[in-house]
C-alpha cells in the first residue's frame, strides 16, 4: 500500500437530483474511511452510445467519463431498478466506458474493482437489477467484489430524516461495503504485484 | 379484422446507420404483407430518462415516442447485443415509454404485443439480450410474441451485398416473424373483444 488515498468513483445509476441511490454516493463520501477518497460522477451528459458517433472520436463527455475510471482505484455503483434490470441511463454509460482504445489495450473497465449496491422503495432490494449488472460488468472483464451485497428496500424509511442522505443503519452498511472494496483492491493489487 | 392498415412501429436498438438491426426493420418494410404498414422509429432524440426532468412534463421528443407506440397495432424490436445485454439506448426508451401517464391508467407498453428479432456478429445470437429483453417486458405488462424467435448471427454474411438490407433468406425469416406477428394481433383483439 502507498500512502496516497485510495480513489473510488461512486457513479449513481439515477439522475434524480434526490435519487435514493445517489443518497447511498452520498452517504459513502460521509462515511469514507481515512485515507478514501470517494467522487461523484454524475450521468447527465453522456450522449446515447452511437457506433457512428464513435467512429469520428470519442464526444468530451464520453472522454471525461472514461478518464474518471482510469484514474479511479475502483468503482462504487449504486443502482436502481427499473422494470426488473439495469436503469438504461446506467448501461448506456457503460456501453460506452466498456469500448477499447482505437489505439488498442483494454477497456478502462477491464480488471477495474467495482462494488456494487442499491436501494429500492419496492420488495425487490435490487436483487435482479444487480443481477444483470453482475453479468454486465463480468462481460466487461471488471473485477466485481463479490460480498458483502448490499441490497436494500424500504427507501423511504431510510430518508425520512433528510431526502439526499440516507440513515444511520444504512450508513453503516455503506461503510462496511467501503472497508470491503479497500481491502478487496489492495488484494488485487497484490495479486498483480505478485504476477509481476 | 377490420380494412385498415395494420400498424406496426419498427425499433432499432442501435443508433447506427448501417446497424444490421436497423437494416432487419428496413427489411421488415420490404416485405411487410399486403395490410401491413411498417414505420420506422429511430431513438437518437430521446433524452436520458431523468424522474426530475419527467415531473416537469414529458419532453416533446417523449410524446411523439409514446404516442408512436401507442397508435401502433405491434412493436417490432430489432436488438442488437451489448455487453451481454440490451443496448442502454434500447432500454432507455422501454424506461420512458414504461412510465404510467400522470392522469393515471396504464403505460403505452401494456398489453401492447411486441416481436423480438435481432442480429450479430458474435457466436450469441442475441440469445441474452432477447431473455433480457423478454423479462423487461415481462415487467412492462407487454404482450411479447413467443414464436417463431429469430436469433440470428453471422451479420456481416447477411449484408455482404448491402450495408443496409439483409439477404434473401434474412428477408424470409423477418416475413415470416411479421405473418406470425399479424396473427398474433388478431388472436389479441380477438380475445380482448371475446372479454368485453
Amino acid at each position: 500500500m502507498t500512502s496516497r488515498p485510495i480513489k473510488i468513483l461512486g457513479i449513481p445509476g439515477s439522475l434524480r437530483q434526490q435519487s435514493y441511490n445517489r443518497g447511498l454516493i452520498n452517504a459513502a463520501q460521509e462515511v469514507a474511511p481515512q485515507g478514501v477518497e470517494v467522487t461523484m460522477y454524475l450521468l447527465h451528459d453522456l450522449p446515447l452510445y452511437n457506433a457512428d458517433v464513435e467512429a469520428e472520436g470519442d464526444p468530451a463527455e464520453v472522454t471525461r467519463f472514461k478518464n474518471a475510471i482510469a484514474e479511479a482505484d475502483a468503482i462504487l455503483i449504486a443502482t436502481p431498478q427499473y422494470n426488473a434490470s439495469v436503469p438504461g441511463v446506467l448501461k448506456n454509460a457503460i456501453d460506452w466506458a466498456s469500448r477499447r482504445p482505437r489505439t488498442g489495450g483494454d477497456s478502462v473497465l477491464a480488471d477495474k474493482p467495482v462494488a456494487i449496491v442499491g436501494v429500492t422503495p419496492g420488495k425487490s432490494f435490487t436483487e435482479p437489477a444487480q443481477i444483470d449488472l453482475r453479468k454486465i460488468l463480468k462481460f466487461t472483464k471488471s473485477r466485481v467484489m463479490p460480498e458483502p451485497q448490499v441490497k436494500l428496500g424500504a427507501a423511504p424509511d431510510r430518508y425520512s430524516e433528510n431526502p439526499e442522505l440516507p440513515d444511520e443503519e444504512t450508513r453503516q452498511q455503506i461503510r462496511a461495503a467501503l472497508d470491503a472494496l479497500v481491502e478487496f483492491i489492495t488484494v488485487a493489487e497484490a495479486k498483480a504485484a505478485a504476477a509481476d
